[in-house]
């Protein structure tokens, strides 16, 4: 068992099982970009590992149709060809997915039904049917020559779900009862006490909300993929006969694709184009839109900012976030409710979310249905890992029994025991528009100084042979000080690179780093000294004969 | 009434008030960088409208002695020299921050008393006591003229203070038996229902978590500024037969003041060095240090990623945060946890904080007491602000008289009317290094578009006259890709640039900042088409003769 990504993390979800000549893969996620990775857009898993065992690899097996789960997919299959194993929905937005990129040939897909098995090398992988904020997710169960390993994927347990039916608890009992090697099991929401609420509760704030709101318009924004939540905020409109109206490209997608796909029931006539909302009174229209996180170009934020071309903010506008702000977004997300409040909107965030994951008594509960020889918690940074370790302990678990696996990490399972045998490549590889794992840490390092301190550029152009000066030097600043009100600080670091440069004459220094190495160096001192600031200083010398 | 800051944003507190030829100021704080503010150390206010009317400001009134009431003091001070009044413990620390800094001349200051009155030109001041996260914080009644205004400052109402006397609510009910003009009340909390809780519930934890870590060391992370909290650690550690070290440059700062000034109560010899810690088993010791925001330089941080010089997370170590992470910075303390939680450390973040701000029913009691004509809601973004005005007219104050002011309004209030009679100068002013208001949009430009792109130079060495190429093109590129790797790249950019050059000449194009234009274009476009990305271009031309 070698997880790839996915721990220590959330995001990046990717682990392989192996198994003599065989390798399958469950899920290929992304994640996006910590705080210090500038410029990046996102980052995709190392693959290293399956490209030199392509042999074995069998194909990938996919839990659900959320980014941290199949976003990295479209990139991994260019490199690495093997079929995909998924759910219906989940394989119409991995198809959404690779429209958008070219693949250099068509890649296997291969969709799968709850209940059903697919066999792959020596392994036989069963789809299980769980609940989650996307229809269609799935537990799989992994029988190997070495036992079952059970793993969760993002679940929670709702017992009045929107669309489909109840996670199949009786499946995991079965296999509980035949004996599980491995529990891999959801660690989001470990340290949440109780129980998740249904995604049907829901539904319920939306029709209070729509009764109270009848002569405003309504703007709901919530994930895109999130398709129960889109599912309910239709089922309201019609209720109020409200008229639909989506934005945000992600939404539009996703919502299409559900629909074709029979996960959406869509009420005839009730969706319209955007144009179209002139033709009706704000009290007859809803509006689903991205942006719930504060992300700047999101649809919402730009409503809110007044960049949208086609939707302005009103003022009795109610605007309803769906969503929880994910750790890191706290601030945008603050800064659209002020400046949608400042435009005389009201802006609803209680009860208006459930998470989709499986808190403690839910992970208890499966637990307690497959009493598994080995905990190996899944999904989660450290703390949650640790913590999750601790409650499977609470469940009787020995503690020798509890695994907590850091990405790259390759454990041995037997009946007998678990064992780390080795490390495996698993770093992230960061994506920059078409550029892929060609930004580095030197890159990013260099990002984060300009970004704190700017930069100071000075040319000189030096005879060759006798380093005379015959132009220069020229000293050109970006991100530093805004170069109009310190012409004088200009001018003294002139003097200082011609004192650093006749300082290299008199010595006879002739060697071009050094002579580089003296005028940063000087030109630093004096701005540390005098501002306290330390911009990138990148002397540049040319040579004329 | 002018706010020069503190509204539509939390932090950077002050408000001029205006009377005749009296204007006197209530607190001077700073604010922390925004994510946007690459490379910005903090933001004070723009006190051009005091500088402009110097003869008329008496002086500033502070309400407590946190940094976003006190922080700007010391460059505030440095232009305009009046007095400043306040509490004995705020004073305490206004003076620790004016030690680090050089003021032209020395500044008045006089120490004020609960129930005392100053008089400041045509304006009588008032100070009463309030309960806040610090000790020693005042409301203050401003009697003007016009009327009596009375500003809160951050205030709870706690009537089991650690230190210190419960919120004194009797002289805000006799100002309200006289008749207040306006009330301007803190905002922070005014989401949140209810009660806040006392502070001296934390202790509460505290003690059950000394009970039960008896076998370990304790580590607790706080902020420096919470002296009360520091007295309840210190109390437990008293009760538990612990020693205590002090840790972080601003914790001993103020921990050394408040001792000092008898606003913590240390029994003798039971703070010890850092140094004779290994003299004690780890049970018989507590640190308390700074770093409860995951600030990246901070002490705890530092022993979180092995970087601190003296002290090193062992596995059993507790870590108590008490805090909460204030918005924006979630991200940053949960790094610390997973790193601390990685080195085996307990970590605990239940019940171990109270916010020192007013919630709604405590709220709702200062405006029944006051019964203000007039609410004017300060300390707040827009929606607390506004959430806040419609609290007020739940508490019966006409909807025109609850008034959402921005920072740099001019309003004026009569016991007939409150007229918005102008607007001043109050945008905050970036301090980055020594240099304050040096860095402006346009810098700030250019550090996010290096930040999240990169730059690319490229140098050439004309000859005067007739535009020969005599040296270059040399490139250099930094924060872009990393350079080895794309030797490629960097071939083809070269020889962009030697066409875009080569269609001036043709063209008999001479002047260089047309040139320049052609090559940037050219480039620029070819790097999009590429690789879908767009550094910073910066051509450079050097012209010999």
């Amino acid at each position: 068992m070698i997880p790839l990504g996915g721990l220590e993390q959330i995001g990046m979800n990717i682990t392989a099982f192996e198994y003599d000549d065989s390798i399958v893969v469950v899920d290929c996620g992304l994640s996006f970009p910590e705080d210090e990775m500038l410029g990046i857009d996102l980052v995709i898993p190392d693959i290293t590992y399956l490209k030199e065992n392509i042999d074995k690899v069998k194909g990938f097996v996919i839990t659900h149709g959320h980014e941290d789960h199949i976003g990295a997919l479209p990139y991994v299959l260019k490199e690495i060809n093997v079929p995909v194993y998924a759910t219906k929905l989940t394989m119409g937005l991995i198809e959404n997915k690779l429209k958008e990129h070219v693949l250099p040939k068509p890649v296997k897909r291969k969709v799968v039904k709850y209940g059903q098995s697919i066999n792959l090398g020596c392994f036989r992988i069963e789809f299980i049917r769980t609940n989650h904020s996307i229809s269609d997710a799935a537990a799989l169960a992994i029988f190997s020559p070495a036992g079952i390993v059970v793993h969760t994927g993002d679940f929670k347990v709702d017992y009045t779900p929107v669309n489909g039916e109840t996670i199949d608890l009786q499946r995991f009992a079965e296999l509980g009862k035949k004996g599980v090697l491995a529990l891999m099991c959801d660690s989001t929401n470990v340290m949440k006490p109780g129980y998740t609420m249904s995604e049907r509760t829901v539904g319920k704030t939306f029709d209070n909300i729509f009764a109270d709101n009848e002569k405003h318009r309504i703007i709901v924004a919530t994930f895109a993929s999130n398709v129960d939540r889109v599912q309910q905020i239709i089922n309201s409109a019609e209720k109020y006969g409200r008229k639909v109206v989506v934005e945000g490209r992600s939404m539009v997608n996703v919502i299409s694709t559900a629909a074709e796909l029979g996960y959406l029931d869509v009420p005839k006539n009730i969706i319209i184009e955007m144009e179209q909302m002139k033709n009706y009174p704000p009290e007859k229209l809803v509006l689903i839109t991205t942006g719930s996180q504060g992300e700047a170009m999101a649809a919402l934020s730009r409503m809110a900012a007044n960049l949208h071309r086609k939707v302005s903010i009103e003022p009795g506008d109610t605007v309803i976030f769906s969503s929880r702000p994910i750790p890191g977004n706290e601030k945008n997300v603050s800064k659209v409710i002020n400046e949608l409040a400042q435009k005389g909107a009201k802006v609803i965030v209680q009860d208006t979310h459930v998470s989709g994951h499986a808190s403690q008594e839910e992970i208890k509960l499966i637990y307690s249905l497959t009493r598994p020889k080995y905990a190996i918690p899944v999904h989660g940074e450290y703390q949650h890992l640790k913590a999750h370790a601790e409650l499977a302990q609470g469940m009787g678990i020995p503690k020798e029994n509890t695994i907590v696996l850091s990405s790259g990490d390759v454990l041995e399972l037997t009946q007998e025991r678990a064992t780390l045998i080795g490390k495996v490549q698993a770093q992230g590889i960061m994506v920059d528009g078409l550029g892929v794992g060609d930004v580095g840490n030197i890159v990013l390092r260099d990002r984060q100084h300009l970004s704190e301190n700017g930069l100071i550029i000075i040319v000189l152009t030096l005879e060759k042979y006798t380093n005379q000066l015959l132009a220069g030097p020229d000293i050109v600043s970006r991100g530093f000080v805004y170069v109009r009100e310190s012409e004088y600080l200009m001018d003294e670091a002139k003097s200082i690179v011609y004192a650093a440069l006749e300082r290299c004459l008199d010595n006879k220094v002739s060697d071009w780093s050094k002579i580089k190495t003296e005028i940063k160096d000087s030109l630093s001192d004096y701005l540390w000294k005098k501002m306290k600031r330390n911009p990138m200083i990148l002397p540049i010398i040319m040579e004329v004969e």
